[in-house]
């Protein structure tokens, strides 16, 4: 049963990569990267260290050029954010060999996540089953089990060494001269998970 | 990290169990009765041949008296079934060595399922974490480790030794001179657990 997972290396999506392990599931880790930084680097080191395999996804950068264009009209990063990790499901799911895609979209998030026609649609456009490991977890739950599992490392959004959507949408807008303040929150701290806790993945 | 699950035997619930082993959790199943038949030896049967802990949490028979008018108002049990599962979850909840309360619902379930507003309300009154093993997972995931996982026996709802809220319920308004035609689905197929399939709960 192999599932092919949307991965960024942060604590989410670290955490449901390991549920489905745990769950039977051979699992890749596939990081999307639309060719602007070579952000995803940070994710395969992340995979690397926590022993699974790992892919890149290239996605054509008119996605992230119409997320550019949302988050500027919205004044705010969300509608952007949820814009590209459906297309990049889509892609994913429409990959030949794929017949599952999961990903470590969560209960409480406001963004990224499919309500159910949108995941029901992606299951049945594309002929994939839609696993989702942590929407049935609140955050008690979720920081309970990344407590135990990982080591992970907490800065600023733009300090930090990350692979998800948001690096290169960041780096997009300020090269066209836009003042990521009025798009970003101030100071948002963003996670990075760094290797295995105790005895590792096991444990 | 003690769980206590909300457990009837089925498939759902005995999936979800498994899940929650898998992710860690020592996991203690709960049925949930109302002194109105001994249903619930079928799902200490069912627990017993998966190797779980078991126990039976009585409830009033106040709570299931009023489902049963809501079905008989409605004309259909989607509501009463709802209520009580609210209830069984409140109940568990409000024990004090419970931490951690869990379910089988699924993201494809009408009811019994709470949405977050409910979810959070539970998780905050209570103080305990609500995990839902299977509220990502769509029907062709569930279906696949279900397979994968149990030996399951299917028949009709009135044939089946179950221990779910509906076997109380339909008894309860059978009593009461109720036709359960005009409640139920003439022909529900319900599933039970019997045991694990090929090589057992590590297969």
């Amino acid at each position: 049963m192999q599932v092919y997972h949307l991965y960024s290396g942060g604590k989410d999506s670290s955490l449901s990569a390991w549920i489905l392990e745990r769950m039977g599931y051979s699992v890749e880790l596939v990081t999307v990267n639309f060719g602007i930084l070579d952000s995803w680097k940070y994710a395969k080191e992340t995979a690397e260290k926590l022993g699974f395999r790992h892919r890149v996804l290239y996605l054509s950068q008119d996605i992230i050029e119409k997320a550019a264009e949302i988050a500027i009209k919205d004044g705010h990063p969300n509608n952007a954010i949820q814009f590209i990790h459906e297309r990049a499901l889509e892609a994913l799911a429409s990959l030949p060999e794929v017949e599952r895609v999961s990903d470590g979209t969560r209960r409480d998030d406001r963004v990224p996540l499919l309500d159910l026609p949108k995941s029901r649609s992606l299951e049945d456009r594309f002929n994939v089953a839609y696993i989702r490991p942590l929407l049935g977890l609140g955050y008690k739950t979720i920081r309970e089990l990344t407590e135990r599992l990982f080591v992970v490392e907490i800065r600023e959004s733009e300090q930090l060494e990350k692979a998800d959507y948001e690096v290169e949408l960041r780096h997009l807008l300020r090269e066209e001269g836009i003042d990521l303040l009025t798009i970003f929150p101030k100071s948002h701290y963003q996670s990075r998970v760094v290797g295995w806790r105790g005895e590792g993945r096991y444990d």
